[in-house]
């Protein structure tokens, strides 16, 4: 058997998300689809380095599989591209020892989350940003970025529809983009709850507008509350970017 | 009765096209959905500048319309967009002469092409842009261009399944940009035949490919005959960019 560690695209609009569901539309199953066909019918299982929601987009998802096949990275890229449909696109393949693990061993993931500004709704952006045409003090937004950097527990910050129970994560990096009527965050980190990204992003939102203070963020921090944070913004301008690993930058 | 003039956006993707057909959506049919809830179940006639096909988008298409109401500009803005599905928006209102009509008074159309030039497939350009991952001799379609421009009879560059018979147009512009993977198409000109811009795009890039030659163009317009020119590229790379009248530029 060879491991191998794919870094794949989709445009999530017209999934329910990536895990399999039964009766629904999944990348997962997708992509188990086209590997069941690359293998004469036999059932090979995709894991991720993580879910992503309905809706929500990737850029650079990992997934690692099984086969006892070994055709040259080009040719499984080749394929696949091939069995896939259109709104997947691999991008790259590569084998991987057979301890390689997407979800355990990522050791970061970059997500990121588009808002569009514009006065005026853009049919083009409905499913690939979230609009929000109000004025943004930039400078709170950015005031606020220090109170979220470092490790904490992000409760606050995470659905209450979760099993995890450890929630300290440590967000590395957040920035703020302002570019030709889009606004985009970054956030680099060791991991992401469920939601967090969104909430995150929410809780900015509500801090450009005057509804909460860049020093809010400490106090929502230790109410260990989800009811103190932010909205959660819709999935549909969120991104994951990219998944680190220790192989790598 | 006041005649209002649009500016309206819409994603072709879901629609089959502009016009009114029985059983099918259509940027047309919807519209006048919006406008009849605003007249009281009236029905209001929308007429545009002209039809766009199956897929293809709009930045800028011109509608009008005539109403017994009298609102200011801003109000029929909102509400045409309050009640207009999300793929299709208004972007301008402005109240018309009785005379003004979008067709027969448009003196000039842009359209633009988009074609994606990255070697693997992107799963968020598959609706908004032509995958065309070849090599292309951009200096040759350059040079193609002066044989384009100006009056001609482009019967070679019009779809066989056309009622028009006079097909003598002028183009005023072309223009080639190749920016970030993309390569984008301009096109000016006092109107266009039948998928005579796709027709167009296919045609130059066959001369990118090597298929054609530039100076073919002379021979492929002296021909008249629609089976000389390149093929028809797919509709989802094509905007109706502006509509051009003589109040304005």
């Amino acid at each position: 058997m060879q491991r191998y560690k794919c870094i794949v695209s989709y445009d999530g609009t017209l999934f329910a998300g990536f895990q399999v569901q039964p009766d629904k539309r999944t990348v997962q199953s997708e992509m188990e689809k086209a590997l069941r066909k690359m293998h004469k019918g036999e059932a090979i299982r995709v894991s991720a380095s993580g879910r992503t929601d309905s809706r929500v987009h990737a850029k650079g998802q990992v997934i690692h599989f099984d086969s006892p096949y070994s055709f040259p990275a080009e040719n499984w890229e080749k394929g696949m591209n091939a069995l896939l449909p259109e709104d997947i696109a691999v991008i790259s393949v590569q084998e991987a020892t057979p301890d390689f693990h997407s979800r355990f061993d990522a050791t970061g993931k970059e997500y990121r989350y588009l808002v569009s500004l514009s006065k005026k709704r853009d049919p083009f952006q409905r499913k690939y940003a979230y609009h929000f045409p109000y004025e943004l003090n930039y400078q709170a937004m950015q005031d606020a970025i220090p109170f979220l950097l470092g490790t904490h527990d992000f409760t606050s910050f995470c659905s209450a529809k979760t099993e995890v129970t450890d929630k300290v994560r440590t967000i590395r990096e957040i920035e703020l983009l302002v570019e030709g009527g889009m606004l985009q965050f970054r956030f680099i980190g060791n991991g992401f709850l469920y939601n967090m990204v969104r909430i995150l992003v929410g809780t900015l939102l509500e801090i450009g507008t005057g509804k909460k203070v860049p020093v809010d963020i400490v106090e929502i921090l230790q109410k260990k509350d989800r009811s103190f944070a932010g909205k959660t913004v819709p999935g549909q301008g969120l991104y994951l970017w990219k998944v680190y690993y220790d192989e790598e930058d």
